[in-house]
């Protein structure tokens, strides 16, 4: 493939390195990540985003196999990752229904992650069991990406956030971000907040005070030296978020309704709330959302979250490529 | 991509088309279609067929991803569209058990298609309720096919009928076409009524009382000065048919059995019927037919219903093509 | 495509030929296979294991497509298929729930196969049912692949059964093949002793009484001259054994619970049976296991029932070439 004269300047980190940083490894959580790695990372998924806008599609995956292996549902997880090898020449096995599989007639996940390594070249696992994804990478001989164990870790999905707040301010040290919502059991923000610590940031915490952002996660942040505040309400943080990072409060999370029905509308993102937040900044969501940001708010230039989507399309077209040798 | 010799001369109307017809745009019902628009979709649609049956496959949307985004199941209409995709190259990324994923979470179906739109280029929708197609398309920025929703529409499928009309006669402008069955619920023959108005066609309505045309419809076509009339039994009119649309009559719209009874065997069609039919005419169904169309009459070369399958592919091919700026 | 310089000396029997063995037939039971055939197949699949392992893909069936129709669940079988044609650069089109399709409706297999052949090249099927593979090669235009019909045939299973020794042990001829466990329900090793019975080898069936080798099955081997023997234990024919097929005694088979607690220790492949082994032999399994070989074992370098899941691929590829008039 030649590429447009527009490119050719563009460096693309790309091609085959088989002594590459992640050249056969697994990716099972956000632990195993040096602030260098991440930049690598995050130069290779910026690669891809240029070569998508600029040629849509390119075969640096040809002819490689990736086995989609769900035991829990998760449309937008699993088709993310098989857009991203499909968009890398690559195909894809997408195993859903593992309830109707061998799985279920009692074959052990080591070897199921055996018998599917024969066909195929890596594999993207989501387990409901913490520690999953480990175990698999015990077994395999291939990489394997974890896509969510659990309560465990979904170190995708962190890094497609980070990714998220790097393209859109173009920076991340310096910044405050504001996580808003559910902290207590959202594996979503403590794996993000995780993987701030590798950067010069300032954290706030806005949650109603039984969801609060575990201690001990907060202990561990402090001994990095970030500085954390937490919050009952958005409103004495509006001035200084640079990310609001939004996620759902569950009604089934509280034993007293009315403490539920007292707390929820603290929690809602309006147009009138984004007016007081600073002109510059990302308004962020894992997604799906259901009712915590208003729909008015989707054309307001700073709601990211369904970039953020696309972002992940680039982290994962960065991951497979990188894993199987070529970035 | 160089063509053999014999198909040099072929005028083929693709290639890379960004003021196409149908660039960038949804197809959502037949009434948006003019008898231009239907005559240029059927040329490319030939040259699909042509293409099909000399060279296989190729790949005018290689690198494009079309995601099937299925809210019921219909095997049928979605694995036409992921052969036509993958015929021109592309991939697809098939969503079926939508009950499992973020959607059975309470998302909207915006936000489902604008995620899904971050990875894709194209989506195809199947979805339960009238005008659930139109609301996808409203919030989404890449084109939108609707693969029916509800007592809706299913415009591809009035396009592919017709397109096997044009295919198996040669021509459809003095054609007198004939359904047959379950007239009042059928969606199927309702799309085609609606698109028959463009050509110069008679058309014979045949079914029992209580599954008559809709007045409505009738009312419709006879604006437009089509010739129609409606009939119990297909005798009167099996010597002028050209085309014979059957549908099935489903038991469960009888409340009264003996009604059903009485009436259903003047809805079959046997190889004696066949006889009486003109030597020249073509035999169509939806599929799937349980009973309706006697397996003796599969091997009559006026029976066109797996060859229209088919055509569905070539339809299909056309419309991705064309909606992606390639034909 | 031109081949890596260490390649260009490998004999390979690929290329288009549609004069070829297999070309547009169907594979439906092993009673078809001459030893013959079972040559050029097994070398068909070395070519295909050579290729893998130095090139990984190759674009022999670009641009076909197949459909994988699975009436009952098994993903070890689909997802084999599904890569076998991945790696020839062929697409998939994967049906798994047909519970929810057409087919629920009550369309006939007949008119199942006809519609999907309308977007296909070839079609494998699984299904619950004895003789609907061959149903639906009676109906079918295009190459019908058997993969698993009710206690009927799994043609491929018994091909990659025997790929798998001729792999490990270099030959087939003049070996001691032991089948253990379930022998009277087992379509796996049923398959596979017939297709034995064009080899010189000799047979040891090891069961619990009530789970023996059916007498029917025995005759018709006897018929063609194959020695056989009936053990209740491994002990006696340990030292003898080059293969050692190992398949699970499930305890629902017997009525009288004590009596599957008496057996069953005796059908575990321990870590301590594999040392009184032959040091060169080859230990397999159909998979999955639940149980019946200790996971100790796995790393000994005669379990080879990993590598025959691989060989699987191979085989699958080789004969979806084969009908595809490609090797």
């Amino acid at each position: 493939m030649s590429l447009p004269l527009h490119l050719r300047n563009i460096h693309l980190p790309l091609g085959d390195q088989r002594t590459g940083r992640l050249y056969g490894k697994d990716v099972l959580s956000v632990a195993q990540f040096t602030r260098d790695d991440l930049e690598y990372i995050f130069g290779v998924a910026e690669a891809m985003r240029n070569m998508v806008a600029h040629i849509g599609t390119f075969d640096l995956l040809k002819g490689k196999i990736l086995v989609n292996l769900f035991y829990e549902p998760s449309t937008r997880t699993s088709s993310s990752f098989a857009a991203a090898m499909e968009r890398l020449g690559g195909s894809v096995i997408q195993i859903n229904d593992v309830k109707y599989s061998s799985v279920a007639k009692g074959e052990s996940l080591p070897d199921t992650i055996r018998t599917l390594e024969s066909y195929a070249d890596v594999t993207v696992l989501r387990h409901p069991e913490t520690g999953s994804a480990a175990i698999a990478a015990q077994y395999g001989r291939k990489p394997i990406i974890n896509a969510g164990d659990g309560t465990g870790e979904h170190p995708t999905q962190a890094l497609l956030d980070l990714f998220t707040i790097r393209e859109e301010l173009g920076t991340i040290d310096g910044l405050t971000v504001t996580m808003l919502g559910d902290l207590k059991y959202g594996r979503t923000v403590h794996s993000l907040a995780k993987l701030l610590t590798l950067f010069e940031v300032r954290l706030n915490y806005v949650s109603p005070g039984i969801l609060r952002m575990p201690a001990a996660l907060v202990a561990q942040l402090e001994a990095k030296g970030r500085r954390q505040a937490q919050y009952d309400s958005l409103e004495p943080v509006m001035a200084e978020t640079d990310v609001l990072y939004v996620t759902r409060v569950q009604k089934e999370r509280f034993e007293d309704l009315n403490e539920y029905e007292a707390v929820k509308g603290a929690f809602v993102i309006t147009p009138e709330i984004m007016q007081q937040l600073r002109p510059k900044m990302a308004l962020m969501h894992p997604l799906p959302r259901v009712g915590e940001i208003a729909p008015e708010v989707d054309n307001d230039p700073r709601a990211a979250y369904f970039r953020q989507m696309e972002y992940g399309l680039y982290v994962r077209m960065a991951l497979l490529a990188m894993v199987l040798g070529k970035a």
